[in-house]
C-alpha cells in the first residue's frame, strides 16, 4: 500500500468517526424537536454543542489536512467513488478550517437558545423577544460567513450557500431567479384568472381524528416505499426529516379540522426519507455516501409531494384510502371526496401568508422574499429591528398581501432561529430540479404515471434510486441533473410544468 | 491562581465535556430502548461505540493524569466538594486507564449486538442463540475485568463492582449476604405460613386500558414529586430510568389484564428519577454531582416502591385514584379495591420465577443466585453452556421451583446482555439501604407517614433531598448511610422491616 493509499484509508476511518458523531447529533436533534420536555433544553444544548466542538476538532486536526494532501498527491490507485469521496472530504475540511472552535460552540448554543425563544415568541407574534436572541446569533453567523468566505475565497453569503449546496453561488442563483421572476408573475395572474372561472372545489367537511390521519399517513408512506423497520413518523412543531439512513425519522403536525396539510407534509418528508434511505449502502458513513446537497434534497421531497402526489393519478389511488380512513367522521360518500375534487384542492392557488402551506405557484415568491432579506441581514444592509417591515413590504410587493402579525409573517419559519442563512434558495432550486427530474423520469418510465394511479411506486422509486439516491455525492448537482435529464437545471421545464397544471 | 488550582479548573472543564458526552449517550440509549426501529440498531451501536471511544480517549489522555497529579499535590485551596470531586475524577481515570481503547469499542459493539439478539431470543427461550453472542461478550468483559483489576490492584470481579459501587468488595458483600442468608429462609418460611392462615386477597378483576394506566401512573408520579417539565414516562421491554437530571426519562411496560406490575415499576423508577433530579445543581456535569453508586441508586427506587408505596398509608391515598382511573372498566366499588385488599396484594409473598415481579422477601434470593453465577461466569468456573442448568439448580435450592423455560429463567434479565456483571448485588444492598434510610427518615420526620396517607410526599422528599439526593457523591456509600442513619449498613434493620411487615 502506497503512502497515498494508506493516507486515504486513514481518512475513511476519520470520516467514519465524524459521520457517527453526526448521526448521534441528528438523533439528538430529532429528540429535541419531538420528545424532549422543555426543561431539558439547556442540557441538550450543551450536549449538542460538545458534539459540534468534538467534530470540529477532529476535522480541523492539522494531521487530517496532511492526510488529505498526501492522498491528493497520488490518486491513480483510487476509483471514481474514492476520488469523489476525497473531494468531498476536502470540501468539508475547508469549510471547517476557517471557523475557530469557540465560534462553533457559541453558534451551537446561540442557535439552540434562539430556537427555544422562538418556540414561545412565534405563537405570541412577539418579534421583540425573538430579536433579542436572534441579533447575537446573527452576529455569530456573520462571523462564521466572513471566516469561511476568507478561507474559501468566497463572498460571505456564497460561503454559507456552498455549505448547503456546493457549487451554487449568488451569481448563479440570481441568474436562475431572474429567469423565474420573468415568467412567474404572469403565470400566477393567469392561473388565478383561470381558477376564478372554474367552479369552487367542494369543501372537505368533517372531523379528522388524529389517530386516523396518522394511520392513513403511515399507510401511504408504506406504499411509497418508506420502511418502518428503518424509520418513524412523529409530531413536531415544524415538519422535518432527521435521523440516519438506517433510521430515518420524519415528522408532521396535525389539526382535526382538516387532513390535507398534515398529509402533504408527510408526503413531502417521505420524499426526503426515501432519498436518505436510498443513499449508497457501500458508502455509508463516508462523505460521498451522503446526500448531494439541499437543492437535490428538496427536489426529492418536492418531487414526491408536488409532482407525484398532487396529481390526478395519485389521488385516484389515494381517494378510496382517504374515504376509508375518515368514513366514521366525515361525509366521505359524496363528490367532495372523489379524486377530481381532491385534485382541485391540491392544485388550488392562493396568495397566502405561510410558506409551508403555499401552493407551488406562489411558493417561489416566499423564497425570493427570504433570499433577499437574508442576504441583506447578513451584509448588514437590513437591521434585525427592521425585518418585520421589510418582510411585510416584500409580501405586499410579491403577493399583494400583508401578514396581520409576525406569527404569520417573519416568525413563521425555523431556519433563521438555527442560524441557517443560505438554506432558503434550495427550496426553489429544488422545486425546479424536481420538475425536471420528474419530466425525465416520466419519459424514461412509461409505466410511471399508470403505476402511481394503481399505488405502485416501484417504477418511480427505481428511476430515482438509479439516477439520484444511489449516486450519493458522486457528482455535483449540475452533473447529477445533466446526467439524469440531459441538460443542466432549466427554469423553463418548471414553467412548462406550471403551465400544464395550472393553465392547461 | 496556583498551578494546582489552575489544574483543578482545567479538570472541571474536561470532566464537563465528558459529562456532556455521557448525557448524549444516555439519551441515545433511552431512544434505543423506547423509540428506535429495529433496523436502526447497527447504526446506533456504531454511534454509541464512537462516543464511548471518544470519552475513553479524553479520560485516558496522559495530560489529564498530569493535571490530576498537579491538583492532588496541593488541595488546601479546594473546599470539601472540590476535594471530593477530585477524588471522584481520579477514581474514574483509574478505572478507564487500565482498559485499552480497542476493548472499549469492542465491548460497546458486542453488548449492543448481544442485547439485540437477546430481544429476539428471550421470548422464544432460545438460549443457544443468546449464548452465541453472549460468549464473545463475556470474553471481552473478562478482559476488561482483568485489565481494570491489574490497574486498580483489585480482583477482577471486585474491579467490576467498584465501577458500579465504589468501595464495596466481594469480601464485604459476602459478609453482608451471609448475614442475610442467616435469617432470610426462616423469615420466608414464616411469612408463607402466616399468609396461608389469612384469607386470600380478593382478585382485582377487570380490564385496565393502557391509556388509563398511563394517566394514573403520571398522576402518582406527579404527586411523588416527578416534574414533567424535566422528564417523561414511556414504554420499553425492561423498565429503566435514563436521561440526565434536567430531563429524566423513565419507562414501564403495560398489560391490560392487570395494573399493579406496571404501576409498581413506575413507582420504582420514579424513585430513581427523584434521585437524579435532586442531585446538587451546583455540581451538575461534575463527578461529585452524580449519584453515589448503584446500591444508593437502588435504595432510592426501592425506598419509594417498597418502603413508601407498598404501605397501607400510600394505598389509603392511592385507592380512590385507582378506582377513579378504572371505574369504566372494572368493578371498583367492591372491597377488592379498598386499601386493605390492595395492601394485601402488595405484600403478597410467593416464590416465583421473575425477579422484577418478586416480592421483597423472595427478591434477595434472586440476587444471591445471580451474584454467585456471575462470579463463576467471570472466573470461568461456570461455562456459558452450563448456565441454564446452574440457574435452575439455584432456583430449586433457594426457592424450591424450577423455571419451565429460559424465558422465565436465565434469559429474563437485560444486565448480562449489556456486559454488566457486578451490578446485581446493588439491588439487595439497595433494598437493605432503603429499609435503613426509611427507618431513619420516619424517626426524623414524624409527619412522614401521615403525609403519605394524604398524598403529601414533601416530608419524605425533603428528608431525601437533604440526606441523600443533594449530597451527590460527596461521601462514599458507607459514610452517606452512617451520616443519614447513625450507623453503617446493618442487615438487621432490613430483617426488622420484613418481620414487621410480613410476620407482624
Amino acid at each position: 500500500m502506497s503512502a497515498a493509499t494508506a493516507a486515504y484509508a486513514e481518512l475513511e476511518r476519520r470520516f467514519r468517526r465524524l459521520a457517527n458523531i453526526g448521526g448521534a447529533s441528528s438523533v439528538l436533534h430529532w429528540d429535541w424537536a419531538t420528545m424532549m420536555p422543555e426543561g431539558g433544553a439547556n442540557a441538550r444544548s450543551d450536549q449538542l454543542a460538545e458534539l459540534s466542538v468534538i467534530s470540529h476538532e477532529l476535522i480541523t486536526d492539522p494531521r487530517l489536512d496532511e492526510l488529505l494532501g498526501r492522498a491528493e498527491s497520488e490518486t491513480r490507485a483510487l476509483d471514481d467513488w474514492q476520488r469523489a469521496n476525497l473531494r468531498e472530504m476536502r470540501h468539508r475540511q475547508r469549510h471547517a478550517a476557517g471557523v475557530p472552535p469557540d465560534l462553533v460552540e457559541a453558534l451551537s448554543k446561540a442557535s439552540a437558545k434562539c430556537e427555544m425563544v422562538w418556540r414561545e415568541a412565534k405563537p405570541k407574534g412577539d418579534f421583540k423577544a425573538f430579536a433579542e436572541s436572534f441579533t447575537p446569533l446573527l452576529g455569530l453567523v456573520r462571523e462564521k460567513a466572513a471566516a469561511k468566505g476568507a478561507a474559501l475565497g468566497l463572498a460571505p453569503y456564497d460561503a454559507l450557500i456552498d455549505a448547503f449546496d456546493p457549487g451554487y453561488t449568488v451569481k448563479e442563483i440570481d441568474r436562475i431567479f431572474a429567469e423565474l421572476e420573468a415568467f412567474l408573475p404572469n403565470v400566477l395572474a393567469r392561473a388565478l384568472a383561470r381558477q376564478d372561472q372554474l367552479p369552487q372545489p367542494l369543501k372537505l367537511e368533517g372531523r379528522f381524528p388524529i389517530p386516523a390521519q396518522r394511520a392513513l399517513a403511515e399507510q401511504l408512506m408504506g406504499r411509497l416505499g418508506f420502511e418502518f423497520a428503518h424509520g418513524r413518523l412523529d409530531v413536531s412543531l415544524h415538519p422535518f426529516c432527521g435521523g440516519v439512513p438506517e433510521d430515518v425519522r420524519i415528522t408532521t403536525r396535525y389539526a382535526e379540522s382538516g387532513f390535507a396539510s398534515a398529509l402533504m407534509a408527510v408526503l413531502h418528508e417521505t420524499g426526503h426519507a426515501l432519498y436518505e434511505r436510498g443513499l449508497p449502502e457501500a458508502w455509508r458513513l463516508q462523505p460521498v455516501g451522503e446526500a448531494r446537497g439541499m437543492s437535490v434534497h428538496e427536489s426529492q421531497s418536492l418531487l414526491i409531494e408536488m409532482q407525484a402526489c398532487r396529481s390526478l393519478e395519485f389521488l385516484a389511488f389515494a381517494a378510496p384510502l382517504i374515504r376509508e380512513a375518515f368514513q366514521a367522521h366525515a361525509p366521505v360518500d359524496g363528490a367532495a371526496f372523489e379524486p377530481a375534487n381532491l385534485y382541485a384542492h391540491s392544485i388550488r392557488v392562493k396568495a397566502d401568508f405561510i410558506r409551508v402551506d403555499a401552493d407551488e405557484v406562489t411558493y417561489p415568491f416566499h423564497i425570493l422574499l427570504r433570499y433577499r432579506l437574508e442576504k441583506d441581514l447578513l451584509s448588514g444592509a437590513l437591521k434585525v429591528a427592521d425585518l418585520p417591515d421589510a418582510w411585510n413590504a416584500g409580501m405586499k410587493r410579491h403577493l399583494g398581501i400583508v401578514p396581520p402579525s409576525a406569527t404569520l409573517g417573519c416568525l413563521q419559519d425555523i431556519h433563521w432561529t438555527g442560524g441557517d442563512l443560505g438554506y432558503f434558495p434550495s427550496y426553489t432550486l429544488g422545486a425546479m430540479t424536481a420538475a425536471q427530474l420528474f419530466d425525465a423520469a416520466k419519459r424514461a418510465e412509461l409505466d410511471l404515471l399508470p403505476g402511481i394511479a394503481r399505488g405502485d411506486f416501484a417504477p418511480l422509486l427505481g428511476w430515482l434510486r438509479r439516477n439520484v439516491h444511489g449516486l450519493g455525492s458522486l457528482y455535483d448537482s449540475r452533473e447529477l441533473v445533466t446526467r439524469a435529464t440531459g441538460k443542466p437545471l432549466d427554469p423553463l421545464v418548471f414553467k412548462a410544468h406550471l403551465e400544464r397544471r395550472y393553465l392547461g
